[in-house]
């Protein structure tokens, strides 16, 4: 194959043939195309984009790419989740245990966090002493024990999507929806689950910034999971706020013991329940999604979420102490308040600059070799709708500098409208596709 | 400057500033941006094109972006000229020392062909002992005593332009109009002449198909001559067949003196006079343009121009003796003739085939290190609207091989049209833009 003629195909508006996509991802994966090559076919791809044929090929290549995980040890039907990323988005570490606990293997692979806050992974390594980096015989050891095992994505799964994401992130050719959805699902495929709930983030502080993308999104990443023999479900949901109270990493692992210990509601707890829900109904542990969510809030009322939790934190190293006692976590030095300054309703949040606010503290990271502060982040003590007085706290920021309070507590204060009326009500989840 | 941002402006449609540019070409030139970002702008550019002020930016920091050929110390306007490039495209080789033999400095940097047949240097290393490598220095020297130089871009010439070439040509990126003007116009800019000729070639055998495409092409480099300051014609001419009767190197060496000595006429001599016109009345030789094109024809009828020929090649080492005796030329050592299989007229050819059938000769070459055959090529026999008999020669192929003859011959065969009626008559020029 002369791959200037594949590239000029696609630019043209062309169609890939099976053959032509296997062996772009072949020489993605040997490093014989050279990325200068590979770079121009990935921007004619953004421009004319690839049909429901060639994106399914496209991530089944990259799913084969390097080895697969193979999990036909480990009984059960497994599930497994991807979000597409949100702010105050740590529905993982509540819904794993939760349906783990339930009897159905959940095997979950995550990435480290680029952008406003860390990912599973990070989190997870703000608990002192805990690894994420699991062998695949490890994982399945631990999984036909506990039935659930979070850690880092191997080394050797789907190579050309980390390939080809490292050159995405650097030629301005991320924003693909056929790109998106094959990166995603291939590492999912690759994963080995027999179900996947894709959590598919809509509006300012999501990648995907209105319904018909998230939608387009979704059906077409659930397309690919049905074509290859996966069940798939994903759940739009709203990103016109953040979704719990607490961003960073730190924070995040306290909400979520919180949520597991049955002290905190609201949006993070029903988003959890439903895509939990909807996990143990694509593992065939439920004939309902309402069964599903009822049996995992009764997992969280007696309190086998929680043991779940703590039996995977001494499993996987972690201190389980931290669960009764939250100082034992990393917590930064400095925090700054952040009032309103007038009364009224709060009428808007800007979740992207929310988002930007946590940046600035520290705990995320914007290129992959910043270090994240796991003790840095953002309280926010308010949702939509609410009543505010002026002078009352809006969000509290913590990080290691009070210079990077202040320019956070900025960006917050900024980001957060009060208005003399309350906001039109907007839904949590917008679409379900499946 | 952020390059990725500047990828996404451009990607997404933003008109990039003169800064911008700037320091992209300068990241071009120094190395220091990867060719992987290079190469996704560039894609980025081919859809979303470059407005009049960008192509204009782009086209002086290439330029610029080297050494810049300073004619001042050579008396008078010098002229200049480019083609596009087409089949049997030889003006050059007439031109250039009809405008010098009338007094009116020609020094002309070509390019080897990457193509259909070899270009002008290629047909120039086809006389034995021609020296194409001239130095800065020798060539005003030369110029200061003749009048007249034809040499090889030099190395410190637009290194912007290099690198750029080199990737679009392997990241389908070529067909973009704003990069193509940018390309020629910075090397004829930095090239030093006060006017320039554009022979923009259009049909099946150029790279512009159409009347529409080629008149933009000729329009936005004209435009970007005017920009900086020189005076810039552009003659839109047809390639519905090829220009002159000989297409290979040696051949069209043969077919120009032939031209010169007065032997033949015809379209090749036509659109020779026409630009050579253009470039007296651009270097204010001539008041018009039919003035210009008298006097050249004078010099062809008076040896003014064939003596012009004869001096370049004792100034750069060529052996005079082929003026008399091609035989002094190397000749491939098989040929084959095709023949016309029916009664009627010649009603189209298919310049585009008839091209590939000199590649397949040897006398051109699809990628730069491929060596080309100098003694190769094809003899057309026929023009548009001649009459044939059946059995009466079409063409004659020359190459080393006798397999190579008989592909070509087979392509040609493949590519003549003969039908019964008469073809409608098809200008030679389409169109003269300045």
């Amino acid at each position: 194959m002369n791959f200037v003629d594949m590239i000029i195909k696609k630019r043209d508006g062309g169609k890939l043939s099976a053959k032509e996509i296997a062996a772009f991802v072949k020489g993605v994966t040997d490093g014989s195309l050279p990325d200068y090559q590979i770079s121009a076919f990935l921007m004619a791809v953004l421009f004319r984009g690839m049909d429901a044929e060639e994106t399914a090929h496209l991530t089944m290549e990259m799913a084969n790419s390097g080895s697969v995980f193979d999990l036909s040890a480990v009984a059960g039907k497994k599930a497994d989740k991807h979000s597409t990323g949100g702010v105050a988005d740590t529905t993982t570490l509540i819904l794993a245990p939760l349906v783990a606990s339930t009897g159905v293997p959940v095997v979950k692979m995550s990435g480290r966090g680029l952008g406003f806050s860390g990912g599973t992974i990070d989190k997870l390594e703000s608990i002192p002493g805990f690894r994420v980096n699991i062998s695949e015989q490890e994982a399945i050891a631990y999984a036909q024990k506990s039935n659930l095992v979070l850690m880092s994505q191997t080394d050797t799964l789907t190579p050309a999507d980390r390939k080809l994401y490292a050159l995405r992130d650097v030629t301005g050719t991320v924003d693909s929806l056929p790109l998106i959805a094959a990166s995603i699902m291939s590492k999912k495929i690759a994963a080995g689950a027999d179900g996947i709930v894709l959590d598919v983030k809509c509006g300012s502080g999501a990648f995907m910034k209105d319904l018909p993308s998230a939608q387009a999104l979704a059906k077409t990443m659930a397309d690919m999971g049905h074509h290859v023999g996966r069940k798939v479900t994903a759940v739009i949901s709203s990103m016109a706020q953040p979704l719990g109270q607490n961003i960073g990493n730190r924070l995040e692992v306290i909400e979520a013991i919180e949520v597991l210990k049955g002290n905190v509601k609201g949006d993070l707890l029903e988003v959890s329940l439903l895509l939990g829900g909807h996990m143990l109904l694509l593992s065939e542990r439920v004939q309902t999604v309402e069964e599903g969510i009822s049996l995992l809030q009764k997992q969280i009322d007696n309190g086998a979420g929680l043991a779940k939790f703590r039996e995977l934190l001494l499993q996987q190293g972690g201190d389980p102490a931290i669960i009764e006692d939250y100082g034992k976590l990393p917590l930064s030095a400095n925090s700054v308040t952040v009032f309103a300054k007038t009364d009224g309703y709060v009428f808007a949040m800007d979740t992207a600059s929310i988002g930007r606010a946590s940046l600035e503290t520290g705990a995320g990271r914007m290129v992959k070799e910043q270090q994240i502060d796991f003790g840095a982040g953002i309280v926010m003590k308010k949702r939509l709708g609410d009543v505010v007085t002026a002078g009352e706290p809006l969000a509290v920021v913590y990080s290691q500098t009070q210079a990077q309070c202040e320019r956070a507590a900025a960006i917050l204060s900024d980001a957060i409208t009060i208005d003399t009326q309350p906001p039109a009500p907007t839904p949590l989840v917008l679409d379900i596709i499946s």
